[in-house]
């Protein structure tokens, strides 16, 4: 996985695991979580490290990510919020002013003790596995604060971005720095690769994506960077942007299920370790016609000079796990052999071109 | 508005209209349609002909579409169907296998009489004016059919498209006439334009489009093309289909707002007028932002050999009537002269580079 990350594509895998592996989907989370609130379980080490454990024990994933949430560290601060069950985020009082702005406090990465303390019981039972620690992009997690909850088309969001940007800037740069230590605590606990999800930045355009959002990733990834962990950037919708998520400083770039791996590579000039895509609604699709995308993702993805196998957005919570456990399971048989064919097909292609 | 679609765009005027102009937004509207429900009030022609006409009365657009609904000729061929205001469509029995299927009608025109008798109503009052009529594309009334009601992820929807061929054939084929029943219905009583909505087309790849979708959205639009009205074909986060939208047979490939309209005409080979691309969740924002925002489309769009200025998408229920007013005035103020002064300035450019 931190091989395939750092462009060096291991011969003998490709790595693959499941945005949201850990949660909902799965009856042994349901159980662990009866009767707790979201964010009050991520505040308790044993049971985050039981339920980031779930998945790796039950699919052979070749990492764990962190069982969080992207609004924890916010909570930390804070902010009163919860997250409700088949809804998401509710921000008790939306942040839209320089007063309101004025009422949120840094984040004093002592508050995060149980993360430190769940990260490190996570990495003893992991062994070589990597974990992948993560954090929400500024564009998300400003999305949330100003809407008061998920939205749909983000108008407070952008009408705020647009009329205040010095509001807009100093709230960006308030949440890019609270992710920050987010990240920095998971990674100084042992997570060895971190995953930026700024899930809805799809909604802007390029131009907008690169004045208002992508400064404040960069920020977030560039306090990173001292560290030394391979850093993903993610998001849904972002085919018009992945040159300017890479160049945000990102050693792999997440796709969603919309664009082809191979067109996502040759987007970015294959300069990039590419994460995804297999399209999540697919799930329940017959297991013939499922296999023959995963191959088709793992061809396509041969391009890119590492790839990690994934899904193009988190796992559904109706996903039926034993297919995501035979989805391993191929990746793991079939996937070294599938890509070393496709790339040796692009190098004769190559050459062939060349004369 | 007809000469821009067909693009010998007039030099005095860049033409306006808004997705969804007729509806929620306006007060008349929610005045009109007390006590009434949605598809109850698209099967009473008075009422129709008043709801079509109230924001051209308001706005002075140069367009009006006509008030009714993508899900209509579906209730008109027997579909037990109900349209649930903040929610959407809701399919009593939703349509998953060939028996199913059995069960649908083709839909004989003569159902829609209350269509062709608004639409004579509306003509009459519209004198030069054209009136656009409009259908549901292929994918997203099937989407709406299989998952029974509006999805985030059309989880069901992509599962028979992919696992089942021969059944999403005929049920792509069957609303394909539907849609162009209803369409050529439309056009028979007066409409002057046609926009095919396939809003949800943009939640598959460009390669699954191509397969599934497009050509049952080319078989509505050809069904079209003896009437010699021009064809808008449009959907949301299709920046990857556009040349297949516009292969489908359309003169004008609507787009939204994600991409620059001068970017869109590029990737079509600038062989399509372009309707768009506000983004409707601007509205909201301060005249001087939102006014800047109304001439950077106006100018990006003069790329293209016409350009119909519209939104990315439709208009928000809580949108406010007099901003979209003050962006017809300033579009039909200042259109055509920035469109020129765009266009003289690429004529330039294209020279110096030729030197």
């Amino acid at each position: 996985m931190v091989a395939a990350c750092r462009k060096v594509h291991p011969n003998d895998r490709v790595p693959v695991w499941f945005m949201r592996q850990a949660g909902r989907s799965l009856p042994e989370y349901r159980a662990s979580r009866e009767g707790i609130g979201m964010l009050e379980s991520c505040m308790r080490p044993e049971l985050v490290a039981e339920i980031t454990m779930q998945p790796v024990r039950r699919y052979g994933v070749d990492a764990a990510i962190l069982y969080s949430d992207i609004m924890l560290p916010l909570k930390a601060a804070g902010v009163e919020l919860e997250i409700v069950s088949g809804r998401g985020p509710l921000i008790a009082r939306p942040v839209r002013t320089d007063a309101d702005l004025e009422q949120l406090r840094p984040l004093d990465p002592e508050r995060l003790w149980y993360v430190t303390e769940a990260v490190g019981l996570i990495t003893s039972q992991l062994g070589a596995l990597p974990l992948i620690g993560f954090a929400g992009g500024p564009f998300t997690l400003a999305s949330y604060l100003v809407e008061g909850g998920p939205s749909r088309d983000y108008a407070a969001t952008k009408a705020l971005m647009l009329s205040e940007p010095s509001l807009w800037h100093a709230m960006c740069t308030y949440l890019a720095d609270l992710s920050a230590v987010f990240l920095r605590a998971q990674v100084a606990a042992g997570a060895a690769v971190v995953q930026l999800f700024d899930s809805w930045a799809g909604s802007l355009s390029a131009e907008d994506y690169r004045r208002y959002a992508q400064p404040y990733s960069a920020r977030v990834l560039r306090a990173l960077a001292d560290t030394g962990v391979p850093r993903i950037h993610f998001g849904v919708g972002t085919s018009e942007l992945l040159q300017l998520m890479g160049a945000a400083g990102a050693e792999v770039i997440g796709v969603d299920w919309r664009l082809p791996l191979a067109e996502a590579s040759r987007r970015v000039g294959h300069r990039y370790a590419l994460q995804g895509n297999l399209d999540p609604a697919l799930l329940s699709t017959p297991w013939t016609v499922l296999s023959e995308r995963v191959r088709e993702v793992i061809s396509s993805g041969a391009v890119a000079p590492g790839h990690i196998f994934n899904l193009g957005h988190g796992v559904p919570p109706d996903a039926d796990p034993p297919v995501l456990g035979a989805i391993v399971d191929l990746v793991h048989t079939e996937g070294a052999q599938l890509r070393r064919a496709a790339r040796e097909e692009l190098a004769g292609a190559s050459t062939a071109g060349g004369r």
